[in-house]
């Protein structure tokens, strides 16, 4: 039995972001924004837009995910402050989004959904960044 | 032993809040903001400002609990999509936002922070809302 019977990323979300790796539930992807740094989790299991869509054992997972990601952004960061997320009233395949916010990037103190247009990363800046994370977190 | 040992509301929040209940982690208030059916959770814990500062047990507590309210709070207002999230850019105790949005509310598609003025209830309408939460909810 697979574990992604019949599920994919949702377009838009592919086409926002760019793969970081895939943890036993979600798919983490950092969004193509230099003005944050900025994940999404997204649990690879079809037809679920709400938390209580996913099964207990799922949200537990999901919840162990968004902690040890949001932990590893603020080590790689040293950001002042975590805005974790799920909204999804765009883009209904459910999405974890995890903030790393500064007292003086470019939306503070204010949220990031809706304030700024993306600001595409330079390869190499969104290269150093995915790889800080990547030697912090065991992608499957 | 006490469960709060210092612990105390933030005055922001209790400003902004009117109180619904206790579960075991965490009290539960309405914004009083009738734009939107608005819960906030607020860990009963001193000195927790991101998800990764209370201790895994109570990560899983406190997510059980948000599953519930963003149950109930859909069950009650039969919205289109809950926005679920913990900022605190302004308020550094930890609290979970759980809005109950629809499709043709004030703010849609637009996340709720900082889109529109609170706009207080009238205490019959608020009072009946809370009313339909408490009787679905088991609080201490």
């Amino acid at each position: 039995m697979s574990y992604e019977p019949t599920w994919s990323l949702n377009p838009q979300l592919a086409k926002d972001t760019v793969e970081v790796g895939d943890l036993l539930l979600a798919r983490v992807l950092l969004m193509n924004d230099a003005n944050f740094p900025w994940l999404l989790l997204v649990p690879r299991r079809p037809n679920v837009s709400e938390v209580f869509d996913l099964d207990e054992i799922e949200q537990g997972q999901l919840v162990s995910e968004i902690t040890l990601l949001a932990r590893v952004l603020k080590d790689v960061t040293t950001c002042d402050k975590l805005n974790i997320a799920t909204i999804g009233n765009v883009v209904p395949q459910l999405h974890v989004h995890i903030v790393a916010r500064r007292r003086d990037d470019a939306a503070w103190p204010q949220p990031v959904w809706g304030t700024l247009p993306a600001r595409p990363y330079e390869p190499a800046e969104r290269d150093l960044l995915i790889a800080a994370i990547r030697q912090e977190v065991a992608f499957g």
